[in-house]
């Protein structure tokens, strides 16, 4: 297998630290977005989409999505178990994956490819060139307050965000989080337990990658 | 189990018709949207998004995510598979499933809720109130055609959008393509490879629900 990263882009990170919580020595090669080397036809080929994360298979063939790449690495590597041990934990936990990622990791996306001026002309990720929008980035800091007490909020009866059990739910709540912040978008003072959470989590050894 | 549903609306059809696949009789309780049924504190102790579909399960806790109830009904029925049957035909749905949202689902609701008189105010679901953005309808527009051809690129060399198995991914196709049908956003010409596809998919009986 071989793992195609960027060590600087949130969506990778998700499949980094899933890698180091599973104790995984999976060889890496970096793609420099900076330079677009995503939209060569080599990587094309491997991902028509244009993004990383792409992990290569032995067989050639390529997942090119974060949920895909940690489910296929999970049924290879049941252990420690990422996706919770039941089926109703595995649905929590993609339910979770999912509502961090439209409530969360999009609405910061939106704040950080409409306002940043190295993405004028390419607001979305992938191989189409679109125009950023800047109502957008006024939306995304609405939408990212909302993530934030919407999390603050889950956690209240519970340690991690499907119950008592740490998952890839948690990985990706967390590097949305730290996404958050690189736009400046600080979680509000009154979200004790997200604040919390937030630090039991990222004490984990596995996210200092 | 009990399967809160909403008859008009796109992503609660994936999962009626994938339970029709697995013809499984599961009561179904619908939600009226119209009237703003899913913000009832009583449908909001189900589903804190309070959006449709859910599937509340035995035990009285609930699962408000499409693909996540997809999931647990596979795990409990698994005949007929509807996620492929090895590691990576699972990881392949996902990945799938996983585009057409992002690049066909995504793109649809853009048009349709930032251009639809109903949804003044109410640009994205969910609790929040957001006021619609019309750059994002022409936007969503020119999204929807790359996700047409992307679709019918992918489809060259296969049957399905996995590969020779029809699987959750094409059912997410179908829906999508048929909900940007109401938004009037039809296939280009082109695109035979995915019509093609798409007369084959929407001819089994379990799509007419």
């Amino acid at each position: 297998m071989k793992f195609y990263d960027c060590a600087t882009a949130p969506s990778p990170r998700r499949v980094r630290i899933f890698i180091a919580e599973k104790g995984l020595d999976i060889p890496v090669e970096q793609v420099d977005l900076g330079t677009g080397a995503q939209m060569s036809a080599a990587f094309r080929a491997k991902n028509p989409r244009c993004t990383v994360p792409v992990l290569e298979l032995d067989d050639g063939s390529c997942l090119g999505e974060s949920v895909a790449i940690c489910d296929y690495l999970e049924a290879l590597f049941p252990e420690p178990a990422l996706f919770g041990r039941t089926p109703k934990e595995h649905a929590l936990t993609l339910m979770w994956t999912h509502w961090v990622e439209d409530l969360g990791f999009a609405a910061v996306a939106e704040v950080f490819r409409n306002s940043a001026k190295g993405f004028k002309g390419r607001a979305l990720p992938g191989p189409e060139n679109l125009e950023q929008i800047p109502a957008l980035v006024e939306r995304g800091r609405q939408r990212i307050d909302f993530f934030y007490r919407f999390l603050d909020q889950a956690l209240a009866d519970r340690a991690y965000l499907i119950g008592e059990v740490y998952t890839f739910a948690d990985i990706s709540a967390l590097v949305v989080v730290e996404f958050a912040q690189r736009v400046k978008l600080a979680m509000p003072e009154s979200c004790t337990t997200l604040a919390e959470w937030y630090r039991r989590v990222a004490a984990r050894p596995a996210t200092r990658v």
